[in-house]
């Protein structure tokens, strides 16, 4: 693998850079802000872009929130931002069960119903779609399991197993339980597909690390003995499908940008995009950059470094 | 691996495999009943072999219960038994932290309580250990997570996180949640060691399977990017030490007794035991005794069918 560029401080390779693109999908936590902190060259840098008649898309795995939930939080971040801009897993998700699904696994379509595992922003986003759900946030499902539950799930009894359940859809969830577990063992044991809207182990929160969507999965994967479901989030290739079915772009010509080389950087490489660029504030050193087994085609050593170019 | 023999309808072979051992230790689930459900010779066949002074050790992977509340749940079956004749994963996993640990991680001594996502079994026996412990069962860790929670884990607040913590232990815990996931990473970042009670991914129960404290066990190895962490359950032969610490017999004078290949058998095979002895009242089939990867000395269709021999 080729080594990367540095573009900070050499204005006519950030100027070949950015004409290079009509599209640019951006990671957020590490590249546009880090925790509650906005970098100041952010805003200025995405106005650049969009004067540029550059096509801007927000790529989250943060499946807990919907669209418009995440569209609020670009906003209470200073970062204006409109639904169709923001893509994430909750969403890809949902796209794929509702689209993609009902061609490729026939036999799903008479079992519409999705048992989910996570919170609100997966059902919204199903409800976007049409999708009927049962589980997420109903309060159901937020308690003790008891000696019945036993019985009944054991003799798959309708008033508990819902026979229309077709797919377990698991992602971040902060209530998640012994009870949750249970169902949604017992209706993949039953035929439902085992989906996830992501993989990511850990979630990012005031400089410290605390569980994923992955974690929330690996009971599943424990229990069932099986692989690690198919899932929707960087680096995950069903993901790209689905942003590029939505904004129908040349590959060539858009560039992912980010600041994790097994997602992020992974992400774009795998999906053949023309450019991948690297930011250092986030997780990645500029050793991984430049050494490591994912490399980016370019590299800053902030997001702000672009207005250079301008 | 040798054929099993069949002693099911064999007196003189029966009469022989009794002889040949002193120590008779017993999975309970599948071979002495199934669920509610108490097979007719289980009691029978262990008077028989109480009245030929033989020793009998039920070993259970179960770390819910207290080796008292286990002698009662036997008792509750019609199964007469003492406390010292019981062994269990929770019990093994203290005596271990107690008595093992400051040999072998003297740096542990220091910081001497135990962090514990678990039920009261494992309570139980650290307390007759005399060891000090906090999470468990205690109503604080039930409960959602707040924006506060992250702040504090983050920046490891002692306030929060106990700076005597030097050991997480898990086991199953039918009230695990976000929360004691995240004390339990952020203790075991701050360099608790990282324990399990045992790693059954289920939990047989209604003729169904649940999760197990594997699956609890699951979401931690996940974040932590870690192997497994050291468990004390069948197969692991930390709990046939501590049984052999304990009762002091010759192995070659010992036979486990079991309906599981891969955790009763095997850990009888890899505790270098006089004899293993397979029954089909459980899991296993004939066709996995026979031709399975890990097989018993020894099987019968039924535990009661020792009583031929008698």
């Amino acid at each position: 693998m080729s080594t990367p560029e540095h573009l900070t401080g050499n204005k006519d390779a950030i100027r070949q850079f950015i004409d290079k693109y009509d599209v640019f999908l951006f990671d957020c936590d590490g590249v546009l802000w880090s925790g509650d902190h906005l970098f100041p060259g952010s805003v200025p840098t995405l106005e650049m872009l969009r004067k540029k008649n550059k096509r801007i898309v927000f790529v989250t795995n943060n499946s807990t929130k919907s669209r418009e939930e995440y569209r609020k939080k670009l906003e209470s971040m200073g970062i204006p931002a409109t639904v169709e801009e923001v893509f994430g897993s909750s969403y890809s998700a949902a796209i794929y069960i509702s689209r993609i699904l009902p061609q490729t696994h026939p036999e799903i379509k008479k079992r519409n119903k999705v048992f989910v595992i996570g919170e609100a922003g997966i059902e919204t986003e199903l409800a976007s779609e049409g999708i009927e759900y049962l589980g997420g946030t109903d309060p159901k499902y937020r308690r003790d399991v008891t000696p019945e539950d036993y019985k009944l799930l054991a003799k798959g009894d309708p008033s508990v197993l819902d026979p229309d359940v077709g797919v377990v859809l698991v992602g971040l969830d902060f209530h998640f339980n012994y009870l949750k577990l249970c169902y949604a063992y017992h209706y993949i044991k039953r035929g439902a597909l085992f989906l996830a809207t992501n993989l990511d182990s850990t979630l990012p929160s005031a400089g410290a690390l605390f569980p994923g969507a992955g974690s929330v999965v690996a009971p599943l994967v424990k229990m069932l003995g099986c692989p690690e479901p198919m899932a929707f989030g960087k680096p995950n290739q069903a993901m790209m499908d689905a942003i590029e079915g939505k904004f129908h772009f040349d590959r060539e010509k858009a560039c992912m940008v980010g600041d994790r080389t097994n997602t992020d950087i992974r992400f774009g490489r795998e999906g053949k995009l023309g450019g991948t660029l690297g930011v250092l504030t986030g997780v990645a050193t500029k050793e991984e950059f430049l050494e490591g087994e994912v490399r980016p085609h370019y590299y800053v050593d902030k997001l702000g470094d672009l207005l250079e170019g301008a």
